[in-house]
């Protein structure tokens, strides 16, 4: 019934206010963030091998690499030297000063700490190519549409603070081996609300049209979708039923 | 044996001849086309329901839609009319003479039979992030590689017919209900055996190179790939585990 106000309310002409548009944002993230998929449950339950946290810490490399990529390409989008030197600060987040630091190492780090070494995880060979055709549909989005529609891609940091708290406790609980990997998730405690915070500030100011305000939620949902198609690859492959596809990571541990 | 003995005689630098590139891509099929794969296996034991046949017409029609735009950009690779004119049949395949004809609309008659309304299917609404990817996958694959590797791409047509020619028993066997729909199948039975022949020799004779053939060879994995990893995506959401991602076709007819 309040669903049926809220949609009277609102008709495909009139234009959101910050609130609502926030509202709007928030409640995909609710139905559609990857903290409701099958294996983060099963991770966060503590029913995960340890092999099988080394295919998701192998395959999410590739994710975790492709970031830096990605925001070099909103970067370029943008003609405003304010806002690339905003959005600059993610880079630098995840290639750091210089080598041996930054998101992109921390995350090899966690996959050492997984069993996996160095050697085996910067190539990418190996990984799933659903996970692979997901992260570079997410290259796609931002590449191939406009600097608003790039941003709200981003917004899935709104939900990730609570994620990852919930993640690292479960990970020293369940799979203490993990703990000295953890340094990435707690740098990004920080990181992803202050990015979020931008840019939910840069799409409820420059989505001005309601068409423009439904592109940023649309944004949103493809993002989703693609964190969610990653775990699905994962899950698929080295859970339930554990079909690992021709030429891919095939764990040794267990 | 046999192998180490084979691997001794083909060094990196060497070219192969006709007869050991066309082994090389048959032996890439034998391991690696979708043939094997747990859906597929499933599909032809008569294990799988109504509805998942659905999910699987409906996804598919994602990647069958986007065939003729896929030979269209290679078209758009070449700069010689007769190849053109040769490549232009596959466009014709799919597309038909007229409204009501081609491939594109014959895989819409074998989801009709499954019980699914063509408006439920030719917008793609509700297909599986993971497929959607896969076939954009296929889509880059083809756009943004050389003519050489594009053709290579097709070569999955070299295994096509005795796929579809098993998969048409089976579904008169143990789907009755499809037969109404055959007629995409029966089309490809004389359709792809020309196609792959024509692209065999195509790549055969302008990849000169070792290093041409060796990316002719990473081209047919690549689409095996992309094929497979549209049925573990089916696999996953709609057989098992049966975690369908969020926003997706959900069957209702049992």
């Amino acid at each position: 019934m309040a669903v049926e106000l809220a949609t009277r309310e609102i008709t495909d002409q009139e234009v959101l206010s910050r609130e609502q548009l926030r509202d709007r944002l928030l409640a995909v993230g609710a139905a559609r963030y990857h903290h409701r998929h099958p294996f983060h449950l099963k991770m966060h339950q503590g029913e995960l091998t340890r092999g099988q946290l080394q295919a998701w810490a192998l395959n999410r490399f590739y994710y975790q690499a492709s970031i830096p990529i990605k925001d070099a390409l909103v970067l370029a989008k943008s003609d405003d030297p304010a806002f690339r030197r905003a959005w600059r600060k993610r880079i630098l987040d995840h290639d750091g000063d210089q080598d041996g630091y930054g998101g992109v190492e921390k995350w090899i780090q966690l996959a050492e700490a997984a069993g996996l070494s160095r050697e085996q995880v910067i190539p990418c060979t190996g990984i799933l190519p659903g996970v692979r055709y997901a992260v570079d549909a997410y290259l796609s989005l931002v590449r191939d549409h406009s600097l608003l529609i790039a941003v709200a891609s981003s917004l899935t940091e709104l939900f990730s603070r609570d994620l990852i708290s919930l993640r690292m406790d479960k990970m020293r609980q369940h799979y203490p081996f993990l703990t000295p990997g953890l340094a990435y998730f707690q740098g990004r405690l920080t990181q992803a609300p202050e990015d979020a915070t931008f840019a939910l500030d840069f799409v409820s100011t420059h989505a001005k049209t309601r068409e423009q305000q439904e592109q940023v939620i649309h944004a949103l949902e493809q993002k989703c979708a693609i964190l969610w198609a990653q775990l699905d690859a994962i899950d698929y492959a080295y859970v339930a039923p554990g079909n690992i596809p021709p030429g891919c990571f095939v764990p040794h541990c267990d």
